[in-house]
């Protein structure tokens, strides 16, 4: 059984409107804050073989939209 | 500046939705998934000092609900 993290996020270039609304908010609130961005973080146990390959198959089919989205897989 | 992390996720005990559908799906697709949770991933640049103790106010201030949320701080 394998911890998977996977962590998904707007690519480069693509507005994150969620990370500026954060952005906005916390400098309102006196913060120096710059360039926030906001993504997801799927974790997940999983059971079977190369967790990475599969997991990456998973991003493509499901977990992210490879259109504006990237994302990094993580095994433990 | 300091590059800051903060992941942002439900509580245990808190019935995580998001995790489900995607634990369901994942599932349907003919992968043994289990125990997916879904979390956020909020990062940015800070100028000041102190940025995990003022990450941390972030937190408790706008970043989580503190009722049934939880976060960790990276600070690179």
């Amino acid at each position: 059984m394998a911890k998977v993290k996977v962590h998904v996020f707007l690519k480069n270039g693509v507005l994150d409107v969620q990370g500026k609304a954060v952005e906005g908010a916390l400098k309102g609130l006196g913060w120096n804050v710059e360039n926030a961005r906001v993504g997801k973080l799927i974790e997940f146990d999983f059971d079977g073989a190369d967790p990475a390959g599969e997991a990456k198959k998973m991003c493509e089919t499901l977990l992210a939209n490879t259109v504006i989205e990237s994302y990094r897989i993580e095994v433990a």
